[in-house]
């Protein structure tokens, strides 16, 4: 759908996640997500007036683009996309590759960012945790155990459903959880994503 | 240097930036940017307080990671690194469609952001300008005609130039331009290097 001319009109880089809010379009999840948290006032825990907890959240969504995001959506695509969906195999060394820069990039969140605090960037929860839950999710839904031998961050993950509530929770990764189960893509579909996804073999 | 046990209490990726205020410390160029913009209450324009202005901006700031940023570093690396500096040949395959990425890049940035307006993100200078044009300084000092063919784009570098002030942008960018003079690094930081640079060769 997001490869469709109607679909440009609201984002030219023609990706998901957009948003319009009447005349107004804005492309990037972390630009909608903290468009949406000023627009509606929500409480400042989910990005803090305060100087340095509101760089701790920058930090992270800064980072996160070129590392965890990075890997968790190769991982999703490298084990589930490209040989399920796509019906192309993947070469065992580039997803063991892949499958390691994971666990380095797990490793850092745990160690520079989780640390010993409740949540990523401090005491509360922050869009910073929102976003890191969601991404972790793709490689979940590809059939990585991500949480099995991380107890710190099996305990994270405990406490961000909980603070967002249980139903939200899964209803917001009902889809992604879902990969698994979806048809193969048929030959249309395939030709048109055939370019844009081939970096996500590297 | 920044692979040393000093920095890395400074900032646990071993990344630069990075930024220590008293008993603060930072990662990430984009969450350094507005924290000194916050800290030192720069003028409006560079990131401003109106709600869709502001989204802009953020809009930019998120796309650049894994578009423009991403592969301007791989193309320094690729183009001059590499084969100058660490001595690595590389495939002209590899080179060739990180040039093609960086052009659809460019496009992108001429036609999604920059479009008929005097900067990236509107009417005026904003932190997404700077961000953007020490990025393109990559692939100026390898050697790449990134302004040349693209008049829109050269009158923008132009304006930001004017904007920051000429020896200001110049002392920002002297040490990236002179980037193909330096010596070949040495066996010992090349055996450092070798890891934490290979993903830049895809």
């Amino acid at each position: 759908q997001h490869y469709t001319d109607a679909f440009a009109q609201v984002n030219p880089l023609r990706k998901v996640p957009a948003l319009k809010d009447g005349d107004f379009t804005l492309a990037e999840s972390v630009a909608i997500l903290l468009y949406l948290s000023r627009k509606y006032k929500a409480p400042d825990h989910w990005y803090p007036q305060d100087l340095q907890a509101r760089a701790r959240v920058d930090e992270y969504l800064s980072w996160q683009h070129t590392a965890l995001r990075s890997c968790c959506t190769r991982v999703m695509w490298q084990k589930l996309m490209f040989p399920v969906a796509m019906g192309q195999p993947v070469p065992p060394e580039t997803l063991a590759a892949t499958l390691a820069e994971l666990d380095r990039c797990l490793q850092m969140l745990e160690d520079k960012f989780l640390q010993d605090q409740a949540f990523l960037t401090g005491p509360h929860i922050s869009v910073a945790d929102l976003v890191a839950i969601t991404e972790l999710m793709h490689p979940v839904s590809a059939g990585c155990q991500v949480f099995e031998s991380r107890p710190r961050l099996a305990a994270w993950r405990q406490r961000v459903e909980a603070a967002v509530g249980k139903d939200l929770f899964q209803e917001a990764h009902e889809v992604v959880l879902k990969a698994k189960d979806m048809p193969p893509v048929d030959a249309t579909v395939k030709e048109k994503l055939k370019h844009s996804v081939q970096a996500l073999l590297k």
